[in-house]
C-alpha cells in the first residue's frame, strides 16, 4: 500500500481529530486504512474555529511530549480545516517540525485547505494571523468519506471549485455546468473528478508561488467579500464556502462596474453561479458594517480594497480601489441577488 | 550600502532587541546602519533565556499588530541568541512569515546561533523545543561590536569556532593555535577571520541538510555533555559555548574511550583546548545527575546515549552507545580536567 511505502516501518503514529470526526471515522481510519505495525494514538481535539488555538496547540504539544514523540513520527490531521490548521501548526512547530499528513475529511477540506501548505491559529490579533508554511508528506482523500457529508458542506466545498474554474479551469466550469446542486449525492462520480482537477489547478499556483507573495492572490477570488462577511456576520457562523459563493457574485458585479466584464457575460456568470449561490448564507448586516470588516481584512496592503476580479472566465485580475461607493454597490447587489434577483 | 539593497525602500523595519544590547547598540545601529528612508521602530524584550517564552512573541504579535505590520515589513533581530531565537520565530510565525534579518551583537551568536535558520522558543515541555526552520535574508556582522564583549563572552564564542575546527575545518585549528585565550582583545582581526572560516563552514554543512535530519548532526559534536551541564547545573546559568568546551573534553575523552583516538592523538587534541577549556563552568552535580539529565536530551531518538565522537581532528563519527559506565568515566574526566589534570 502505498500509505505504507511513505510512512514507512517502526515509527509512531499521532491522529489529530475531533470528536464528530472520529466518531465517524476513526476507527475505520486506524484499523482499516493505516498501516497496522505502527503505535497509533489519537487525540480528540475540540470541535469548532475556537479550538483553533494557542491552547490547543500548547495541549497538542503536552501530549506530544507525554507520547515521547520525536522528529521521525507522523502526526496525521484527520478532520476539516479546523483540525489540519491546527494539528498542522503543532506538527510545524513541535521539535521544529515533525511528519506530518494531511487527511482531510470535508470537501472543502479536501480541495482547499489542505492543499498549499498553510498551517496557523487564529490569535487574539486576529484570524489566521499567526502560523506558516509546512507541507505534509502527503494528503489521504477517501471518496467514501464523501457520502457522510450533509448538503450543505457538499456545497461549501463546490464553491472552491467553482472557484478554481472561474479564476482557470475551463474544464472545471464545464462539468459543475452539469451538475444539480439540490442533489449533489447523485453526482459523487463527477464530484470525484473535480476534486482530482481542482487539486491540481491549486497545487499549480501554488508550486509558482508557494510563500504567498505574487500569483497565489488569485486564489482570493471572492475572498475579500467572503471575509467580510465571516466578520460582519460571524454570529451566524457562515460556512466558508456559503460566504464565497456571495463574495463571488459581489466580485463578478464589481467586475462589471469598474468595465471588466460586460454586461452578457456579467449575467452569464451569474446565471451559472445562481442555482449554487442560493446557499449562501443571507447578509444580515448593515453595507457599512461589510466595508469596515473589509478595511481590516488581513489581505490589505494598505487603506484602499484589494479585490481579484474577472475579465471573463479564467482571467483573474487584481484590482485595487479607494471608491468605496462602487464597493457598497456590490453588496448591495449580494443582498438583492440572495433575495431572487438573478441579472444584473 | 548593501543592506540598503536588502530591505528596499519604502518598507517598515521593527528592530527586537533587549535593554542591555539596544543601550550599547541601538541609536548606532538605527541612526548610522540601518537606511534612513524606513521608518523604525525599536522593541525591547527582556533580558535572558526565560524571556525566550510564548509570553513573549505573543507580545511581539501585539505589537507588530499596533504597527500594522504586513509581510513587505522587517523584523531585525538585534542581540544574541535568545533574541534572534524569539524575535526569528515571531517573524516565521506572524502573519505566516515577516521579512528576516539577524544582526548577531555576540560573538557566540555570530558564529552559532544565526546561521542555519533555528529559530524557536522554550516551552513547559522542555528548552528548544518548539520552533521552526526560518531563514534570515541576511545577517549583519559588524567587527565593532566585538570590542563590547566581555572576554568570558569572547571565549564562549570561541567555543563554537574551536569546535568547528574539530569536526571540520583544519584551517581553523591552526589559527586557534595561536591565539591567546587569555588576552583575545589582543586578536581581533585573527577572530573576524575565523568568525568568517566558522560561518561558512556551518553553512555548508546546514546547505547539506538543512532541516537537520542527517549531516547537521556533527554540530553537536561536545553538545551532549554541554546539554547535561545545562541542565544539571541550571542554578549556576553556566554560558553556553563554556559548557561546549567541557563537553568537548568529555567527547575527547569518550573517542578514547571507545577506541576511535589512540592516546597520543587524545592527548594531542586535550592539550590544544586546555587554555580554553580552563575558562569551562566548574561541574557541580554528581556524575548521575549529568547522566539523567543526558536521557532526557532533546537530540535522543530512544534510551541510549548518542554522541558525535572524534576519529581524528576532522573526523567527526555518530556514536550511540547504552554503555553507562563509559559515559560516566567521561564525566569524571571532565570533572578532572578542570581541577587541572589535562592528560588521559
Amino acid at each position: 500500500m502505498r500509505l505504507q511505502a511513505i510512512i514507512g516501518k517502526r515509527r509512531q503514529i499521532v491522529v489529530v481529530s475531533n470528536p464528530k470526526v472520529f466518531a465517524l471515522h476513526g476507527s475505520h481510519f486506524i484499523n482499516t486504512i493505516l498501516p497496522s505495525a505502527q503505535r497509533v494514538t489519537p487525540i480528540v481535539m475540540g470541535d469548532g474555529e475556537r479550538f483553533k488555538s494557542q491552547t490547543t496547540v500548547n495541549r497538542l504539544y503536552d501530549q506530544f511530549h507525554t507520547l515521547d514523540m520525536t522528529r521521525d513520527d507522523y502526526v496525521i490531521a484527520l478532520g476539516g480545516g479546523v483540525v489540519g490548521d491546527t494539528a498542522g501548526f503543532a506538527a510545524a512547530t513541535y521539535k521544529r517540525g515533525v511528519h506530518f499528513i494531511q487527511a482531510p475529511t470535508t470537501l472543502l477540506a479536501m480541495v482547499d485547505a489542505s492543499i498549499g501548505g498553510k498551517v496557523g491559529i487564529n490569535h487574539r490579533i486576529g484570524k489566521n494571523q499567526t502560523g506558516s508554511f509546512y507541507n505534509p508528506s502527503a494528503v489521504l482523500i477517501y471518496k467514501d468519506w464523501l457520502a457522510t457529508l450533509e448538503q450543505l458542506d457538499v456545497v461549501s466545498g463546490l464553491a472552491e471549485i467553482i472557484k478554481a474554474g472561474f479564476i482557470g479551469s475551463k474544464n472545471i466550469l464545464r462539468e459543475v455546468a452539469g451538475m444539480n446542486p439540490e442533489y449533489p449525492e447523485g453526482d459523487m462520480a463527477l464530484i470525484q473528478n473535480l476534486i482530482r482537477q481542482a487539486i491540481l489547478f491549486k497545487a499549480e499556483v501554488v508550486r509558482r508561488d508557494p510563500y504567498d507573495r505574487d500569483d497565489r492572490v488569485i486564489l482570493n477570488f471572492g475572498h475579500t467579500f467572503a471575509h467580510a462577511i465571516e466578520k460582519a456576520d460571524r454570529r451566524a457562523r457562515p460556512k466558508h464556502g456559503l460566504a464565497v459563493l456571495a463574495g463571488m457574485v459581489g466580485a463578478i458585479h464589481l467586475s462589471h462596474g469598474v468595465g471588466y466584464l460586460r454586461r452578457a457575460s456579467t449575467n452569464s456568470l451569474l446565471s451559472f453561479i445562481a442555482p449554487f449561490a442560493r446557499y449562501a448564507p443571507h447578509l444580515r448586516s448593515d453595507n457599512d458594517d461589510y466595508i469596515d470588516a473589509m478595511v481590516a481584512d488581513k489581505k490589505k496592503r494598505s487603506r484602499v480594497f484589494r479585490f481579484v476580479l474577472l475579465r471573463g472566465a479564467g482571467r483573474p485580475v487584481i484590482f485595487e480601489t479607494d471608491a468605496g461607493a462602487r464597493v457598497r454597490r456590490a453588496i448591495s447587489f449580494m443582498k438583492e441577488f440572495s433575495a431572487g434577483r438573478n441579472e444584473i
